[in-house]
């Protein structure tokens, strides 16, 4: 049963940090590092890029719209071209940095307001997906389970691996539960775990209210942008050691 | 005979144009592509790219200080780190959109007061060349004869080619005579042709005073920034054809 | 029979340059001027100033999303407080660069993409005036004729003045005729003088069907982004002036 | 015995935070507030003046070199053009945000590498006391003591107020001592307050071996950046009121 846990890491930005880049790698198997769009700049990108080399954490480009005030988390009216030259010249920049430091990149996984039109449109999906190819047929695909972005990476041929959140709720047509509503975010470590490992048991994407989407669930991000949040993640990685599960980067899964 | 012919390209930025590029990708064998530093935005990287591989032209990152407004002119006291997180930023980036494109970048020529000082300063020059090497160590670097950039590109086993520049006049020291001077900026067709066959003649730079510094020249700078300078860099292609010069792309230049 | 004519002007950035800033301040009474955001970085604003202060233009900021690369013409999704927030930022800048130069800021039109849907959207006309009007009160609202951004000004107590677009078709309900439309820009000077002389003696918009929409035309917006535009605007204020039109500057159409 | 508390706010930009601006605004009287050059985006500076205005903290503009990701701390060759044009841009668009909110700027104090320039440089100290001059002649210059910007703003008439670091050794030449110096930031609250207190004492700044400086001291900068730095802060506030100064916003000061 071999899984993976990834986080969105390298989301300072100049004298900024955000979150405790540091001990998330000493947790997950695959970091999605911003690509200076959103957040990371060149020496940010290296410093996470050196770390995660150091733990043998997977390297993956976190792409976004081009909104650094906005932390990409502003819809952004990108015609299907500029979005591909945008995510090319992303993953190209930390296949560079990563490059400096003797690593490359071996995954994509869009970020915020792109990731969420993505995930619910399928002509952006496409065009994503169209661009990663372009730049890598290799470049796996990590997207969010049962999502357009899903089925537009398969339907072009990427390796596609599908996450669940740890700490979000669904709603029954498999989005997740808005940051707006009661309920919709889960802060406490038992919940998580028990979300997650409820989720794997049963091969499906389970809805606050129950009803179960079933898909292939391949990796599990965790986030670590504060001292909680770090702490489930931990707990998370030893829950899901403990029921026998086998934590690996995304390049072992997909090879699987 | 071989020779190569550069210039600089893809200096526009969103909605602005900077040069005639469809011309000069006529006229030139590399093109020197800016990488969203000082110049060039994704798309404007994405539409140079496909016009210079529609014409067989070589493709080469012109990294920058990040500096926008300045277009990449003034100088910036970044740390070696930096310079060099940087540049290995800005040729993956540019290697992400060429790959888009079903291209690939093979050779890397720093732009402006970044160029100026890996010129003139031996250690800027190594940082330099150190990203180039860490990113690929097959990258060509195309770099102003006779200057402290050849020379550390040389020592860190760099393919280098040298270049000199069709329109300026040199000092007797190798470097550019200062724009401010009289007589720094060589306006007149025939006098940009005389001045590059002088040099390629014999074999070195010739400093205004007639001073030379020997050395292999291996291509030669030029511009399209406005219709004189096309119609410069026209007819000196079509005298160095007719001298019995084989233009070719960089790859082509440094495997001989 | 007073009437302004205003032109978007200081939008080029860096060393790029946009349209033909110095011959259209001898052509209008006002300038709308780019504030960084879509264009125009300190000193280009500054120049722009300078130029019409010498000219005895009316200066105005051209408030726009925050968006080099897209010149403000994507749509982003800001909320209210952050339009405001931006608005108001970049009449300030404007109004601390004019006054670098012993000018000061007497109008605002906003930009692009954020004035299209202040146009059509009731509540972001209501932002960006409230916007305007907490910056200065006595900024005068410079908005295109029967849209919602007038409504808006009015209601808020602004000084609003209506422009019409020399060289665009209207449709039926007042809203331009999208530029994808045959017939949507008006390119010949005769065509875009007697378009705006017709819509000056009905008191109207008047739309290409022959719908006419009367409302208080008080300004014509120009453009001189290339040469044929600038002929276009030179030619109309001819036009204007041999029908007996008093050319003045905004304040003085707003005072009357 | 009146005295000025002053710190840097509003440092953070888009999602980053930095230092704890609300404890800040409980302590001093007045708060120089970035610009959008080295940190601020437009909702960070609204929400700073907000604050501030709410505890009755004179705000002051913190312009800076252009320069985000290196927070406005290398150098930058700026023309004194750009300079003057990039001052006004700054201090004009917090007065913009500050109006939004009712309030407004009444001193101006540089940051980082400009601020460093303009204290060792009389060239570059008399071109921002220029601009701030061109400005608004009424705004405050807030200047370390003993600097070349202080002597600039004397001369150029503005009011000009010195302050001293309360966490910072002085060279006997009037210098900070640099922070890759042993003993250059003092760290304990007590050392802080009997360093301050030495100097306010004396009337004049008093380097780490006595030199004495006399020089009338306005203010006092503190900062918030760590917990312990706000802690320093507020023991200092303390100490000076139990030492019978009367702590006011710097217009107070310079109105007196």
């Amino acid at each position: 049963m071999r899984l993976n846990l990834n986080s969105d890491l390298g989301e300072g930005y100049g004298p900024w940090k955000m979150g405790d880049d540091a001990a998330m790698l000493e947790i997950v198997g695959s970091a999605n590092i911003a690509c200076g769009a959103h957040a990371g700049d060149p020496e940010i990108m290296r410093a996470t890029v050196r770390t995660a080399l150091k733990h043998g954490v997977s390297l993956g480009a976190h792409p976004s719209y081009p909104d650094l005030p906005g932390f990409g988390r502003r819809a952004m009216a990108l015609s299907a071209a500029e979005l591909e030259s945008q995510i090319a010249f992303q993953i190209g920049a930390l296949a560079g940095v990563a490059a400096l430091e003797g690593g490359r990149v071996s995954h994509v996984k869009p970020h915020g307001a792109l990731n969420n039109l993505a995930c619910a449109d399928a002509d952006t999906a496409h065009t994503v997906c169209r661009a990663v190819r372009a730049v890598d047929r290799d470049l796996i695909l990590l997207a969010p389970a049962a999502s357009q972005l899903v089925a537009a990476g398969r339907a072009l041929g990427l390796a596609v691996v599908e996450e669940v959140f740890a700490d979000r709720a669904y709603l029954p047509n498999g989005e997740l539960m808005p940051r707006s509503r009661p309920g919709a975010v889960l802060h406490d470590a038992d919940a998580c775990r028990d979300h997650v490992l409820g989720m794997l048991a049963a091969g499906a994407l389970i809805a606050f209210d129950g009803t179960r989407l079933p898909t292939p669930i391949g990796s599990v991000c965790v986030h670590g942008d504060n001292p909680g949040a770090v702490h489930v993640a931990r707990a998370l990685r030893a829950a899901l050691e403990a029921t026998g599960h086998e934590l690996v980067p995304l390049p072992a899964l997909a090879a699987a």
